[in-house]
């Protein structure tokens, strides 16, 4: 594989009216942000925003060409209405990472959280400003963009400690 | 616009192991099925089916080239782990459809049942036979495949009503 692709993570933080992504590239341990942003689908019905977020999404993936994306996972939600409206934003993210061959990681909200500061229940400012540092820029990033960014961070993190141990 | 594809209805059953599909279309009144199916994900990973959803779909938007697509609305689900999956299905369905320039119509369960049988309460048995009847072929398909052709052709009927109606 080429090992740029292989370098190059997405973090996703999806939503239908935002969604929150971040592009990191890893060479020879250093992690270095590329780009990052907030989908923010301007049509007035929900179905039409989630096709602006699969075509918007699309467009990054060919442009940076990550080989794996990262994206906090979803097993509970406040209620059903909005696990129905926030379950369809992150179908339509994986669905077209997936199908462009771009891997999909999992991760627990508190895992990333821990893994970027060392508390599982860290608040998000403490969060962002971890992702800053860690990536050695001044935070200047929507809060979605940020979010999308810690999960890229701990997913590039739990890969190097996944390759230690085999 | 051309009239073939304006003329040409997909209607779609979204579910994580199984999203059923049917392609209608309608020339001088009269409702023919092109074809219709289900595509069922072999991936063990959720993320992975999701992605199989997307490319699947995409595939047969492309050679169907269907102007709109119809599908069950969704503002309840049993619990929020369902709500969850199905959401994600949905979502991957609804966005790929909505990114292709396919412009979605949701409807409620009960309405569609109402509009092929007279009854918003009646049978899954009732629907397909209906289903069978109206377009004048004996009902072989599988039920995602009936649920999913039961939309589009509730929406060819709605469209109908709504063109007099202006």
């Amino acid at each position: 594989m080429d090992g740029r692709r292989e370098n190059t993570v997405i973090g996703l933080d999806p939503g239908s009216r935002k969604t929150g992504w971040g592009v990191l590239r890893e060479q020879s341990g250093v992690i270095s942000l590329l780009n990052c942003g907030v989908i923010r689908p301007k049509a007035a019905d929900f179905s039409s925003r989630l096709g602006e977020i699969c075509s918007e999404l699309s467009r990054i993936l060919q442009e940076f060409q990550p080989a794996e994306a990262a994206i906090e996972n979803l097993f509970t939600c406040k209620n059903i209405a909005s696990a129905l409206k926030l379950g369809q934003a992150r179908g339509a993210a994986v669905g077209i990472c997936s199908s462009m061959a771009v891997q999909v990681f999992d991760y627990e909200p508190s895992l990333i959280k821990k893994n970027l500061t060392g508390n599982g229940r860290a608040e998000k400012g403490q969060v962002s400003f971890m992702v800053g540092r860690l990536l050695g820029v001044k935070e200047s990033w929507a809060e979605d963009a940020g979010d999308a960014l810690a999960a890229a961070i701990c997913h590039l993190n739990m890969r190097r400690v996944r390759k230690f141990n085999i």
